[in-house]
């Protein structure tokens, strides 16, 4: 299965009418993962028919409004839904002061189990983990304090090779699980048959990396090499590099640069800023740098194989 | 002129597409106030064109999230549109502390005056006057301490009765301020011109009471008797009146009621629960009490003369 992303929101601050400020659905395995919760997000999920049950884990890159203020809207009606699961938040320390401060002045405490990540590493580190899949924070270099985050399924099972398979008659259906572990078979009389006889390879895993928002920040280079899908803010085109430099963004050319640099499949830029009338603009910046370039636009999907 | 109200969003909390949380936008005299600030209320004041730099004063009627989790939002964008004159807000006890640890979390305190003016008291008050307009807390009966609002146009100036102005020559325009003023016109030769004489009677002050969240809660009506227009909330039906009373909302029916001994001149209704597929049942209802009975829906815009 391929990874698939919805943007749900893909510009900056400044609030338009038909531009939502940044929010990302991720569907990787078996998880579904929100990236970011500006606001507004909880209508953008309902637009694009997202069940609300679905979300267990809720990644927050930093603490700007256009980045979090719909966080705490969207746990409210969590529960108003009648939540019962975990929801789990990972994001800069501070973030569940700020949130359990408006959940308590307004009454409104959630029956369902809300537990808080806060993270304050400037370096690397693995906040999620289970059977098949890793995210690991990217630090990033902007105003305050911020990380991106990186999505990595874990190296999957090994795929049964039917053809041969069919040909050994002691092998049957219960056998199939050690087999995908990668055990050999023992024949009957003793004999071993090699695994790699009788699997393939597993897929390669895939990956995903998030940066927004930041400078053009090459540390993050080695983090995110290679991976199938980066996306990578690009507020500005290059005729603003100084304003971008000041304020910590980073502009078109630049998020292709990196991209370029980190030898990654794909890159998906956004984050535009609303003086930019067409967004085109953007693409045709990076493309010279990085072909693979596509533009984030709030409802569209990525699949990433 | 009249009073012009415009619905910015009339829905109850479960957040669907197009059905925006509680915000309203109030012309009276010069001056233009928001009434509460749910999610998505700055888009929505994009949506229709009310400019940002007209708000001046913000009331927030309580602090459940869909009547004021737009409002840090909306305060943060100011700030990136460089507003400098300042900003009041009125609200609940606990409202400043909400709203300036986001602020402060996302390391951007406004350069414009932020003013809060926080509201406990339980008595109706009065929180905002000058020459031409006075605003009063109405205070409700909800889950947590909430407050509607009563907007009043003072007593304006008399007017200028021109029939007969133009037959008294001393009369200079210099003079028409004194006259609206309610002076009497002294003559050269001493004799007095009665006021009464020369103007007419101004025109009749028009006032607008917003009341939500809130029971059917009989006081409100002596603070409310005889408004030119009435928001009540009405979340349900009278199908529903028995979960009405134990979440503290009112039905239709309840509302037109209170309209009705309050002796109001109109009734507008709006906060409608989302388990209800037409609103027109809500005005049905309604008007079996009160006739003079008007459907908030998002964009509607009310002229009160």
């Amino acid at each position: 299965m391929s990874l698939k992303l919805t943007i749900l929101g893909c510009h900056s601050a400044t609030p338009r009418v038909n531009a939502n400020p940044t929010a990302q659905f991720l569907e990787i395995k078996n998880h579904n993962f929100l990236i970011d919760c500006g606001e507004g997000t909880q209508v953008q999920l309902r637009r694009f028919g997202i069940k609300f049950s679905k979300i267990k884990h809720i990644f927050i890159s930093h603490l700007h409004g256009d980045h979090f203020f719909g966080l705490v809207g969207l746990i409210s009606t969590f529960r108003l839904l009648n939540r019962e699961s975990e929801l789990h938040v990972y994001g800069p320390i501070g973030i569940k002061e700020a949130i359990t401060l408006q959940l308590k002045i307004s009454n409104s405490w959630t029956q369902y189990p809300l537990i808080f990540h806060e993270l304050s590493s400037k370096k690397s580190e693995l906040i999620f983990e289970d059977s098949k899949v890793e995210v690991f924070t990217i630090p990033l270099d902007h105003r305050v304090y911020t990380n991106g985050f990186l999505f990595k399924e874990k190296v999957g099972e090994r795929k049964l090779n039917m053809s041969t398979i069919k040909n050994v008659d002691e092998i049957e259906i219960c056998d199939y699980q050690n087999l995908k572990n990668g055990k050999d078979f023992i024949l009957n009389n003793g004999n071993i048959i090699k695994n790699n006889e009788l699997t393939l390879e597993p897929n390669t895993p895939k990956s995903y990396a998030f940066c927004s928002d930041t400078s053009y920040f090459p540390p993050i280079i080695d983090i995110i090499k290679e991976v199938n899908c980066l996306y990578h803010e690009s507020t500005f085109l290059k005729d603003k590099e100084s304003l971008a430099y000041t304020t910590k963004h980073a502009t078109a050319s630049q998020a292709a640069s990196i991209a370029k640099q980190a030898k990654v499949k794909q890159l998906i830029i956004g984050h535009y800023s609303g003086r930019y009338k067409n967004i085109e603009d953007f693409k045709t910046e990076a493309q010279e740098i990085f072909e693979n370039t596509y533009l984030a636009e709030t409802g569209k999907v990525f699949e990433i194989f």
